[in-house]
Protein backbone atom coordinates (compact mmCIF):
# COMPACT_ATOMS: atom_id res chain seq x y z
CA UNK A 1 0.00 0.00 0.00
CA UNK A 2 0.87 3.54 -0.97
CA UNK A 3 1.51 5.85 1.84
CA UNK A 4 0.45 9.60 1.17
CA UNK A 5 1.99 12.34 2.33
CA UNK A 6 -0.95 12.87 4.40
CA UNK A 7 -0.26 9.98 6.44
CA UNK A 8 3.03 10.76 7.37
CA UNK A 9 3.09 11.09 10.90
CA UNK A 10 6.62 9.38 12.26
CA UNK A 11 10.15 9.51 10.85
CA UNK A 12 9.03 5.78 9.93
CA UNK A 13 6.46 7.19 7.80
CA UNK A 14 8.83 9.35 5.98
CA UNK A 15 11.08 7.21 5.81
CA UNK A 16 8.63 4.80 3.80
CA UNK A 17 7.73 7.64 1.63
CA UNK A 18 10.63 8.94 1.09
CA UNK A 19 11.48 5.09 -0.13
CA UNK A 20 8.53 5.30 -2.21
CA UNK A 21 9.90 8.35 -4.04
CA UNK A 22 13.38 7.31 -5.00
CA UNK A 23 11.49 3.87 -6.04
CA UNK A 24 9.41 5.71 -8.57
CA UNK A 25 12.56 7.77 -9.44
CA UNK A 26 14.48 4.46 -10.17
CA UNK A 27 11.24 3.29 -12.78
CA UNK A 28 11.29 6.51 -14.43
CA UNK A 29 14.97 6.57 -15.16
CA UNK A 30 14.82 3.52 -16.87
CA UNK A 31 12.12 4.93 -18.92
CA UNK A 32 14.60 7.93 -19.32
CA UNK A 33 17.84 5.77 -20.17
CA UNK A 34 17.42 4.21 -23.57
CA UNK A 35 15.77 7.44 -24.73
CA UNK A 36 18.73 9.01 -23.30
CA UNK A 37 21.32 6.10 -24.84
CA UNK A 38 19.69 6.34 -28.28
CA UNK A 39 20.19 10.39 -28.64
CA UNK A 40 24.17 10.41 -27.39
CA UNK A 41 26.69 10.31 -30.08
CA UNK A 42 29.73 10.45 -27.71
CA UNK A 43 30.88 7.02 -27.35
CA UNK A 44 31.97 7.36 -24.10
CA UNK A 45 28.68 9.22 -22.78
CA UNK A 46 26.56 6.18 -24.54
CA UNK A 47 28.64 3.75 -23.20
CA UNK A 48 28.15 5.83 -19.63
CA UNK A 49 24.20 5.61 -20.19
CA UNK A 50 24.19 1.95 -21.02
CA UNK A 51 26.19 0.76 -18.18
CA UNK A 52 23.89 2.96 -15.55
CA UNK A 53 20.56 1.33 -16.64
CA UNK A 54 22.19 -1.63 -15.62
CA UNK A 55 23.20 -0.29 -12.10
CA UNK A 56 19.59 1.06 -12.32
CA UNK A 57 18.05 -2.09 -12.37
CA UNK A 58 20.20 -3.33 -9.88
CA UNK A 59 19.17 -0.80 -7.71
CA UNK A 60 15.76 -1.54 -7.70
CA UNK A 61 16.48 -4.85 -7.33
CA UNK A 62 17.98 -3.05 -3.80
CA UNK A 63 14.89 -0.91 -2.96
CA UNK A 64 12.50 -3.45 -3.28
CA UNK A 65 15.07 -5.55 -0.71
CA UNK A 66 14.95 -2.50 1.51
CA UNK A 67 10.99 -2.47 1.79
CA UNK A 68 10.78 -6.68 2.10
CA UNK A 69 13.34 -6.00 5.17
CA UNK A 70 11.10 -2.97 6.42
CA UNK A 71 8.10 -4.95 6.37
CA UNK A 72 6.67 -3.25 3.45
CA UNK A 73 5.79 -4.41 -0.14
CA UNK A 74 7.38 -2.35 -3.11
CA UNK A 75 5.57 0.70 -4.01
CA UNK A 76 6.22 3.49 -5.85
CA UNK A 77 4.56 7.87 -5.27
CA UNK A 78 4.89 9.84 -7.70
CA UNK A 79 8.36 11.88 -7.34
CA UNK A 80 7.45 15.82 -8.24
CA UNK A 81 11.45 16.45 -8.46
CA UNK A 82 12.29 13.42 -11.17
CA UNK A 83 8.95 14.47 -13.02
CA UNK A 84 10.34 17.80 -13.64
CA UNK A 85 14.29 17.10 -14.10
CA UNK A 86 13.35 14.22 -16.67
CA UNK A 87 10.64 17.23 -18.50
CA UNK A 88 13.29 19.67 -18.26
CA UNK A 89 15.45 16.59 -20.37
CA UNK A 90 13.01 15.89 -22.73
CA UNK A 91 12.47 19.41 -23.44
CA UNK A 92 16.44 20.23 -24.02
CA UNK A 93 17.31 17.43 -25.87
CA UNK A 94 14.57 17.08 -28.14
CA UNK A 95 15.18 20.69 -29.41
CA UNK A 96 19.30 20.85 -29.56
CA UNK A 97 20.23 20.05 -33.78
CA UNK A 98 23.69 20.14 -33.01
CA UNK A 99 25.15 16.62 -31.85
CA UNK A 100 28.12 17.80 -29.17
CA UNK A 101 25.55 20.30 -27.77
CA UNK A 102 23.20 17.64 -27.34
CA UNK A 103 25.33 15.07 -25.63
CA UNK A 104 26.54 18.49 -23.17
CA UNK A 105 23.05 18.94 -22.37
CA UNK A 106 22.22 15.40 -22.22
CA UNK A 107 25.00 15.24 -19.77
CA UNK A 108 24.03 17.57 -17.46
CA UNK A 109 20.65 16.37 -17.56
CA UNK A 110 22.37 12.88 -16.66
CA UNK A 111 24.30 14.99 -13.33
CA UNK A 112 20.87 16.34 -11.94
CA UNK A 113 19.16 13.48 -12.23
CA UNK A 114 22.23 11.18 -10.09
CA UNK A 115 22.25 14.12 -7.62
CA UNK A 116 18.56 13.90 -7.02
CA UNK A 117 19.70 10.68 -6.37
CA UNK A 118 22.19 11.20 -4.41
CA UNK A 119 20.56 13.68 -2.16
CA UNK A 120 17.29 11.34 -1.73
CA UNK A 121 19.93 8.74 -0.58
CA UNK A 122 21.80 10.62 1.55
CA UNK A 123 18.92 11.08 3.96
CA UNK A 124 17.11 7.86 3.82
CA UNK A 125 20.45 6.47 4.80
CA UNK A 126 20.61 8.85 8.02
CA UNK A 127 16.90 7.93 8.62
CA UNK A 128 17.69 4.08 8.51
CA UNK A 129 20.40 4.73 11.21
CA UNK A 130 18.12 6.96 13.27
CA UNK A 131 15.40 4.18 13.22
CA UNK A 132 18.05 1.30 14.16
CA UNK A 133 17.98 -0.01 10.53
CA UNK A 134 21.62 -0.39 9.56
CA UNK A 135 21.53 -3.24 8.08
CA UNK A 136 18.62 -1.34 5.58
CA UNK A 137 21.14 1.75 5.77
CA UNK A 138 23.84 -0.80 4.30
CA UNK A 139 21.75 -1.82 1.07
CA UNK A 140 21.12 1.99 0.71
CA UNK A 141 24.81 2.78 0.89
CA UNK A 142 25.56 0.10 -1.88
CA UNK A 143 23.35 2.06 -4.30
CA UNK A 144 24.48 5.97 -3.08
CA UNK A 145 28.17 4.61 -3.89
CA UNK A 146 27.22 3.83 -7.10
CA UNK A 147 24.92 6.72 -7.84
CA UNK A 148 28.33 9.17 -6.21
CA UNK A 149 30.47 7.25 -8.73
CA UNK A 150 28.12 7.19 -11.56
CA UNK A 151 28.77 11.33 -11.03
CA UNK A 152 32.55 11.27 -11.05
CA UNK A 153 32.62 9.20 -14.42
CA UNK A 154 29.73 12.28 -15.66
CA UNK A 155 31.70 15.03 -14.26
CA UNK A 156 35.48 14.00 -15.51
CA UNK A 157 33.66 13.73 -19.30
CA UNK A 158 32.11 17.01 -18.47
CA UNK A 159 35.79 18.34 -18.36
CA UNK A 160 36.87 16.65 -21.31
CA UNK A 161 35.86 16.54 -24.44
CA UNK A 162 32.46 16.71 -24.75
CA UNK A 163 32.42 20.53 -23.96
CA UNK A 164 35.45 21.05 -25.50
CA UNK A 165 33.79 20.04 -28.86
CA UNK A 166 30.77 21.70 -28.32
CA UNK A 167 32.17 24.93 -27.94
CA UNK B 1 15.26 38.37 -23.70
CA UNK B 2 14.47 35.10 -22.44
CA UNK B 3 15.98 31.97 -24.19
CA UNK B 4 13.78 29.48 -24.86
CA UNK B 5 14.43 25.73 -25.42
CA UNK B 6 14.01 26.01 -29.11
CA UNK B 7 16.27 28.66 -29.66
CA UNK B 8 19.67 26.34 -28.57
CA UNK B 9 22.02 25.97 -30.79
CA UNK B 10 25.52 26.40 -29.37
CA UNK B 11 27.09 25.57 -26.15
CA UNK B 12 26.77 29.20 -25.33
CA UNK B 13 22.95 29.02 -25.97
CA UNK B 14 22.95 26.41 -23.20
CA UNK B 15 25.32 27.94 -21.21
CA UNK B 16 22.98 31.06 -21.02
CA UNK B 17 19.60 28.93 -20.96
CA UNK B 18 21.00 27.22 -18.18
CA UNK B 19 22.03 30.27 -16.14
CA UNK B 20 18.21 31.57 -16.59
CA UNK B 21 17.06 28.15 -15.32
CA UNK B 22 19.46 28.76 -11.91
CA UNK B 23 18.33 32.32 -11.70
CA UNK B 24 14.98 30.95 -11.56
CA UNK B 25 15.42 28.37 -9.07
CA UNK B 26 17.32 31.14 -6.60
CA UNK B 27 14.63 33.60 -6.71
CA UNK B 28 11.84 30.94 -6.21
CA UNK B 29 14.50 29.72 -3.29
CA UNK B 30 13.76 33.16 -1.33
CA UNK B 31 10.19 32.59 -1.74
CA UNK B 32 10.03 29.05 -0.22
CA UNK B 33 12.72 30.05 2.46
CA UNK B 34 10.75 32.48 4.76
CA UNK B 35 7.78 29.18 4.90
CA UNK B 36 10.76 26.94 5.94
CA UNK B 37 12.08 29.48 8.48
CA UNK B 38 8.48 29.94 10.06
CA UNK B 39 7.76 25.76 10.09
CA UNK B 40 11.15 24.79 11.16
CA UNK B 41 11.27 24.51 14.94
CA UNK B 42 14.52 23.20 15.77
CA UNK B 43 16.72 26.60 16.14
CA UNK B 44 19.97 25.03 14.56
CA UNK B 45 17.78 24.18 11.18
CA UNK B 46 15.75 27.99 11.72
CA UNK B 47 19.16 29.37 12.16
CA UNK B 48 20.38 27.73 9.11
CA UNK B 49 17.40 28.54 6.75
CA UNK B 50 18.12 32.43 7.56
CA UNK B 51 21.07 32.42 6.92
CA UNK B 52 21.10 30.45 3.71
CA UNK B 53 18.50 33.64 2.44
CA UNK B 54 21.12 35.70 3.37
CA UNK B 55 23.03 33.81 1.01
CA UNK B 56 20.91 33.36 -1.43
CA UNK B 57 19.95 36.82 -2.17
CA UNK B 58 24.00 37.63 -2.36
CA UNK B 59 24.19 34.12 -4.80
CA UNK B 60 21.30 36.16 -7.48
CA UNK B 61 23.41 39.36 -7.47
CA UNK B 62 26.20 36.94 -8.73
CA UNK B 63 24.00 36.08 -11.22
CA UNK B 64 23.14 39.23 -12.34
CA UNK B 65 26.94 39.64 -12.34
CA UNK B 66 27.68 36.78 -14.94
CA UNK B 67 24.56 37.26 -16.88
CA UNK B 68 26.28 41.29 -17.20
CA UNK B 69 29.57 39.77 -17.60
CA UNK B 70 28.19 37.78 -20.59
CA UNK B 71 26.57 40.12 -22.87
CA UNK B 72 23.24 39.41 -21.27
CA UNK B 73 20.11 40.98 -18.87
CA UNK B 74 19.11 39.19 -16.67
CA UNK B 75 16.31 36.77 -17.23
CA UNK B 76 14.43 33.65 -15.55
CA UNK B 77 13.39 30.77 -17.24
CA UNK B 78 10.93 28.46 -15.68
CA UNK B 79 13.00 25.50 -13.91
CA UNK B 80 10.48 22.15 -13.55
CA UNK B 81 13.00 20.61 -11.60
CA UNK B 82 13.19 23.43 -8.61
CA UNK B 83 9.37 23.70 -9.25
CA UNK B 84 9.10 19.91 -8.80
CA UNK B 85 11.20 19.89 -5.23
CA UNK B 86 9.33 22.82 -3.77
CA UNK B 87 6.26 21.30 -4.89
CA UNK B 88 7.21 18.07 -2.68
CA UNK B 89 8.40 20.38 0.20
CA UNK B 90 5.01 22.20 0.38
CA UNK B 91 3.09 18.30 0.08
CA UNK B 92 5.66 17.10 3.09
CA UNK B 93 5.46 20.48 5.10
CA UNK B 94 1.58 20.86 4.79
CA UNK B 95 0.73 17.64 6.04
CA UNK B 96 3.42 16.96 9.01
CA UNK B 97 1.59 17.46 12.18
CA UNK B 98 4.85 16.64 14.60
CA UNK B 99 6.74 18.87 14.64
CA UNK B 100 10.09 17.22 14.98
CA UNK B 101 9.14 15.12 11.73
CA UNK B 102 8.49 18.07 10.31
CA UNK B 103 11.72 19.45 10.99
CA UNK B 104 13.25 16.23 9.52
CA UNK B 105 11.22 16.50 6.08
CA UNK B 106 12.06 20.42 6.03
CA UNK B 107 15.87 19.49 6.06
CA UNK B 108 15.68 16.52 3.36
CA UNK B 109 13.92 19.31 1.05
CA UNK B 110 16.37 21.75 1.87
CA UNK B 111 19.17 18.82 0.97
CA UNK B 112 17.39 18.16 -2.32
CA UNK B 113 17.58 22.24 -3.21
CA UNK B 114 21.06 22.61 -2.61
CA UNK B 115 22.14 18.83 -4.67
CA UNK B 116 19.73 20.80 -7.67
CA UNK B 117 21.79 23.71 -7.55
CA UNK B 118 25.03 22.25 -6.64
CA UNK B 119 24.80 20.35 -10.09
CA UNK B 120 23.29 23.44 -12.01
CA UNK B 121 26.79 25.08 -10.97
CA UNK B 122 28.93 22.63 -11.35
CA UNK B 123 27.66 21.91 -15.22
CA UNK B 124 28.18 26.31 -15.76
CA UNK B 125 31.67 26.29 -14.13
CA UNK B 126 33.00 23.41 -16.82
CA UNK B 127 30.61 25.15 -19.58
CA UNK B 128 31.95 28.56 -18.92
CA UNK B 129 35.76 27.57 -18.72
CA UNK B 130 35.06 25.63 -22.06
CA UNK B 131 34.06 28.96 -23.28
CA UNK B 132 36.95 31.09 -22.22
CA UNK B 133 34.95 32.73 -19.97
CA UNK B 134 37.05 31.94 -16.57
CA UNK B 135 35.90 35.27 -15.12
CA UNK B 136 32.27 34.13 -15.07
CA UNK B 137 33.15 30.65 -13.82
CA UNK B 138 35.60 32.02 -11.22
CA UNK B 139 32.08 33.80 -10.00
CA UNK B 140 29.70 30.79 -10.03
CA UNK B 141 32.77 29.05 -8.36
CA UNK B 142 31.18 31.52 -5.38
CA UNK B 143 27.79 30.48 -5.40
CA UNK B 144 29.01 26.70 -5.85
CA UNK B 145 31.04 26.73 -2.94
CA UNK B 146 28.17 28.52 -0.68
CA UNK B 147 25.96 25.80 -1.68
CA UNK B 148 28.64 22.87 -0.85
CA UNK B 149 29.04 24.42 2.45
CA UNK B 150 25.41 24.68 3.29
CA UNK B 151 24.69 21.34 1.98
CA UNK B 152 27.46 19.94 4.55
CA UNK B 153 26.00 21.88 7.44
CA UNK B 154 22.56 20.36 6.71
CA UNK B 155 23.92 16.98 6.43
CA UNK B 156 25.45 17.42 9.69
CA UNK B 157 21.91 18.77 11.20
CA UNK B 158 20.97 15.97 9.74
CA UNK B 159 23.20 13.23 11.45
CA UNK B 160 22.92 14.42 14.85
CA UNK B 161 19.88 15.40 16.85
CA UNK B 162 16.84 16.26 14.82
CA UNK B 163 16.69 12.92 12.79
CA UNK B 164 17.24 11.14 16.45
CA UNK B 165 14.40 13.20 18.01
CA UNK B 166 12.21 12.38 15.23
CA UNK B 167 12.97 8.93 15.84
Amino acid sequence: MGLFTKDIKTLDDLFVHTLQDIYYAENQITKALPKMIDKATNPELKQGFETHLGETQNQIQRLEQVFQMHGHSPKAVTSPPINGIIEEANELAGDVADKEVLDAALLASAQAVEHYEITRYGTLIAWAKRLGRDDCAAVLQQNLDEEKATDEKLSSLAGSQINQRAA
